[in-house]
């Protein structure tokens, strides 16, 4: 499910430096000792590394993407319960503890998906994607599902048409100056701007009794360049499924919300559960927008809004009025979880785990197999250790998620029904998701920054003679990062859009999602032109970033499975979280600074006289009035954390790991393990109570896209100011919490 | 000729603030006397401006449209001709002296245009615009030339074809880096970016044999809005005429540089005139431009470049391979510029001028003719005063320009001819063209910007109940524009683009260039739907603003000549200067800035690095050495300039009109006027040296686009350090020339 592309924009995320809070910076060191030297026997460890990168093979990759990308193999199809057993006969030939976790979740297919434009002229639009010459697998049908969106809402609705750009609540600003209502009206979307979910989520909150989205050539398209087959991008028939869950108020079953689904559970009615969709949804391709476009009047969009379409963008309403008809299945299907387990050595009770989905849309090549492949071949290659007798010492568990697509139902379940145990012994989940080619991209929990950019600069790049850290340093450098020459470079805070999501977010354990991309040519996203044909040739075609990604995990998980001390760097997590404060203040600052501009102009009234009077639009509305918050309490928090990191430091620098005695051992790396979930406050957030973490969000009206300190920045976009205060002191007191795990730590260590 | 659009991109130009020269700057109020208050009966002056409003009638500028725009009316044609002497009798019949200056000067008519893809498919391109039902006169074929470029070469050549963006010298270092040479290729360029002869010439420099330019419905087209004729902007049949001399360069006959074309003077050959294309040069259609982008393959063109066509915008070269035959007939042809005169009572050796000029490409009603007309009715207005008895104290100059469009053939001559009589004489230019509906955009003579800022806070907008200043501000203020709460709103510094250029440029007299624009809806431009029509529908219909242009101007005209003492202010001029000495030296260290950043990131590899493996991509070249500059000479003169005008907005607060001899008054305004001509230097800018201003000239490789100190920021631009540093001294004894003709005028007001 996730989009590579993001992940990219993620990684160039810059703080600004906000000059007032400079007093309260303290000076980090981020060069300090390695996350594991002291900590583990360094010969050995290369040694079983380096084994593991001898046995790396990019032909089973080929061989294993040919095979599971071969059917369409969506959530509850056979060939998603062929490849999960696929892949739980590999992990048992390779050594591993075997076996496939079920439950039972509603996963409604499409039954009738029927949209007309009626008036002016009658067109019935195709909702199809034929099958490409030359590439095989776009020719099968059986058991292929339409292009469609998961959890919209069954209906037979007949409204007049109004385009809203992205859809997302900026645009309905822009409408309503605009003088325009989208209530009972059916709003044309374009995809991009936000995750998906948020286009029918606002439409339905702004009154509209349907949602159609497509995908524009300006964004997705022929604008980016040749389409597929010439070139990998998305054609005029390319339809992008997805689900529309309400995610951000929680993933996974929507009828068992916080529990697992399996056995005899109680569970919403399909009526009660909120994070299904209350309208009809339905993606189209850019040929079938084109004559809904082509019939809507109306004020010209504005410019930001236009696409790559060969006409002007009008917003209507109307004339255009279309009937969108769908109906859904509603059935509850069986999650089938691969799992292939290696049990701990010297901690069984201290997990590693990895994960990857394996569901698609259809044949699925590039999202999820490219992932799902690497991750096995990854497991194979930790596997042929265990023939010199090796175990590792903490437990691994290899995981291949099932109905990730329609809304991470898959780990959302296992989480949700294992949470406990998890909670209990899980010391990290590692993501993967569909990979490509180009540089490496790494979010997640920043105490593991240090220990990611150690792996990141010893493996090298597949093309370029240098390391994949080295790789991203230079591009960082020509994009005039300032963040280029910091030694360790940043990973990026978690939203959503992949598995790990449960496991930061609900649990609270830390969590990484690696993949490469920014080179792989994008444009076959969840339609039925993700093949293995087009992976092969505009993708990874052999397979050396996957294995490439194969040499960065075995390493991730080796290290921490071997260190004795677990290789966490607060340091790193200190200095991130210290930029989320300061953009935090900065945005304050900025929705202060709105303020005071719009409504001083307002009151010259600006915006009228400078109104272009043959267009209908209405200044922007008066701003309520805003008081300056008071940091004080993050910026201690934020202090103690600093010392706290510090002390832990030098902890690890000056003490002896042959002085620490066993029960201490396993004490401090309980407490580096709860430092997370000492992040997380039960309560969660505004609203979603299963959102817990206090450092990192989905964002509610951006989906997949993260908001860091959530309950804070949300509370100032959404201008509700009894929230932000008390979310500064939340995620002051879950900051000092943590800081109280490290410094024990770093008590025991000595 | 002018553009609109380009006006009011230059009236929210923004000179950022240097904090490293905020030590010189000395604190400059702007808020002092008005310009005319102690040396004008005000009384006399408001009643003679009323009389003259009471007056201005919409209905004569749509009658003198509906006349001028009936027939094709390009410079040399019959309408041409016929225009001139209808406006020689209006003036003469409200009073003016009324005569036609002519000169006899290079225009080339097309005989032969013809474009051929002959290569991957063979498509005969259509170059031609159809009439519009609806529209009368696009039915007109009589004296109609079609698209063609004036002053491109003759010429049959066959060769490949390169999409080149904009075609300005950016974007060929882009094509480098891409490893793609345009030698022996023929160029398709979008229009835009750029004024449109700096494609071809800089086309001509890397070696391309050929340039076909084309207006993108992403810039000029369906992407803006509803096209011709449902709405105003340009149909997929609109061809964008325009003159291709290089007038950055020098305007005017290309024959005759520097003196005026009449009589028995000495013409170069059509091969020796530096400023005539040397490629051939063709104007087309995006209809006829689709097939030829589709035909291209090679590269994606960067981001930035694609356009709106419905296809993947590939570079090349080829496979498309273009035909290109293009012949003109190189007549001498006759200039007919009409002029009325009303000789100055008092100080009939001072004058002020009006022009606007009257030639188009077709019917051209938005383009000369709403101008042209504004400017008839202004001239009937203060003919009317006439018959009380009244007559100016100094002489008006009412002219029509003719050939302006080849390239501003008219009005440079005249100046040429006439120079030693308008450098003695003359006070003020004052320059109109095409004018439309929203913002009133003025640039000029910062001098003059009290003066305007006093006229447009009285002037009041015909739609908004505000004045046309008050209506600038809230636009300024709704864009965040740090001057919005300036007293005076500034005025833009003049580049290229309509019949002030001589004026300025050239002979170095204070002119003003003036019109509204904003709210027009254009993409007739140019083109054979400039219509009466169009304009009646899409812009000022009504005439309302042109007679609010008309009110501005009168107000100009009659307080310049009436004020016994010049109401020019050097306090704005020296205001306005420092922000250009600011813009260098912020454009110095940019420069060096980017010199150390690029050769470090060389130094580093960071460009082969990051570099995209899939795609031919060249690091940046190494830039050449920078030291720091001294603009030490620079603040000094400017500090003088200060200084001199501190002294003269003294001098003219506590002196009394009456007590200054009328010689002492001669000789004041005589240093007044003088001052603009003082900022110029005989040997003008590096390689061109017809353009005499120190201060501001269109750019060498923009066009149209002014550069403020040109001497010094081009030198920065193209890195010639020697020019830098000589310009730095030229710019400062301009300024200190003109700070001592302030002084002086000073010392005799007393």
């Amino acid at each position: 499910m996730f989009k590579i592309k993001n992940l990219f924009f993620l990684t160039v995320f810059i703080v600004g430096c906000d000059p007032s809070s400079n007093s309260q910076k303290k000076d980090i060191d981020l060069t300090g000792i390695s996350s594991y030297d002291y900590t583990l026997d360094k010969t050995t460890q290369k040694l079983l590394e380096k084994q593991v990168d001898d046995v790396l093979n990019p032909k089973n990759l080929d061989k294993w993407m040919k095979h599971m990308s071969s059917k369409p193999h969506h959530g509850g199809s056979p060939w998603s319960k062929q490849n999960a057993e696929y892949a739980t006969n590999l992990f048992e030939s390779w050594g591993f503890e075997a076996y496939i976790d079920t439950f039972r979740v509603l996963l409604p297919y499409p039954k009738i998906r029927k949209l007309d434009l009626i008036s002016p002229k009658r067109v019935s639009l195709k909702l199809q994607e034929p099958p490409v010459k030359g590439d095989e697998s776009t020719f099968i049908k059986k058991d292929l599902l339409p292009p469609y969106n998961a959890f919209s809402a069954d209906g037979n609705v007949t409204a007049e048409l109004v385009f809203v750009n992205y859809g997302i609540p900026a645009d309905y600003v822009e409408l309503e100056r605009m003088g325009i209502d989208v209530k009972g009206k059916i709003v044309l979307a374009k995809y991009g701007g936000s995750w998906r979910g948020i286009k029918p989520k606002v439409a339905y909150e702004k009154g509209a009794i349907g949602c159609i989205m497509y995908s524009d050539p300006k964004d997705d398209g022929y604008f980016q360049g040749d389409v597929y087959p010439e070139g990998p991008y998305r054609n005029e028939f390319g339809v992008q499924r997805g689900s529309v869950l309400d995610m951000p108020l929680y993933p996974g079953d929507p009828l068992t919300p916080g529990y697992g689904s399996r056995g005899e559970v109680d569970r919403l009615t399909i009526e009660e559960a909120p994070t299904i969709m209350k309208i009809p949804v339905l993606p189209i391709s850019y040929s079938d927008a084109l004559p809904l476009l082509e019939s809507l009047g109306g004020p010209i969009a504005p410019s930001s809004w236009r696409g790559g379409l060969p006409l002007t963008y009008h917003i209507g309403p109307g004339p255009a009025k279309v009937n969108l008809q769908l109906e859904f299945d509603w059935q509850l299907r069986t999650v089938y979880n691969p799992v292939g387990k290696l049990t701990g050595s010297k901690y069984p009770d201290e997990w590693i785990m990895r994960g990857n989905h394996h569901d698609g849309w259809a044949a699925s090549a590039a999202d999820p197999i490219s992932g799902m492949v690497s991750l096995m071949e990854e497991a194979r290659g930790i596997g042929t250790l265990l023939k010199t007798g090796w175990r590792p010492k903490r437990t691994l568990l290899y995981a291949g998620w099932d109905i990730e697509e329609p809304g991470l139902l898959g780990s959302t379940e296992w989480v949700e029904y294992y949470k406990k145990d998890i909670q209990d012994k899980m010391v990290v989940y590692i993501n993967t998701d569909g990979t490509g080619v180009g540089f490496l991209g790494v979010g997640g929990s920043h105490a593991l920054e240090k220990l990611v950019n150690e792996v990141s600069s010893e493996v090298m790049d597949p093309i370029h003679n240098v390391s994949l850290q080295e790789r991203n340093r230079a591009r960082l450098r020509t994009s005039n990062n300032p963040d280029s020459e910091r030694s360790d470079l940043r990973i990026y805070p978690l939203g959503a859009g992949s598995d790990y999501t449960a496991f930061v977010h609900h649990a609270g354990i830390s969590s990484l999602n690696l993949g490469f991309g920014g080179e792989s040519g994008g444009g076959a996203y969840h339609s039925l032109y993700d093949t293995y044909d087009h992976y092969k040739r505009f993708s990874d075609g052999d397979f050396t970033y996957g294995i490439t990604l194969a040499k960065v995990n075995s390493r991730l998980v080796l290290r921490l499975s071997e260190s004795e001390i677990l290789p966490y760097r607060f340091i790193n997590m200190a200095d991130n979280i210290k930029t989320f404060i300061d953009s935090n203040k900065k945005l304050a600052k900025k929705v202060k600074e709105e303020t005071i501009r719009r409504n001083n102009l307002l009151d010259k009234k600006a915006f009228t006289i400078a109104k272009n009077p043959k267009i209908q639009y209405s200044p922007p509305k008066r701003l309520s009035e805003m008081k300056d918050f008071d940091f004080s309490s993050l910026d201690r928090s934020y202090n103690k954390l600093v010392d706290a990191a510090i002390s832990f430091e030098k902890a690890i620098e000056r003490s002896k790991i042959d002085n620490i005695s066993q029960t201490d051992l396993v004490e401090i790396n309980r407490l580096i393990r709860e430092v997370e979930g000492a992040l997380t406050h039960e309560k969660g957030l505004p609203r979603r109570p299963w959102y817990k973490n206090m450092i990192y969000a989905p964002g509610f009206y951006t989906g997949y896209g993260v908001k860091t300190l959530p309950g804070i920045s949300e509370g100032l976009e959404e201008r509700k100011w009894d929230e932000v205060n008390l979310y500064i002191l939340e995620v002051s007191k879950a900051i000092e919490r943590a800081s109280n795990k490290i410094k024990k730590a770093a008590l025991l260590i000595g």
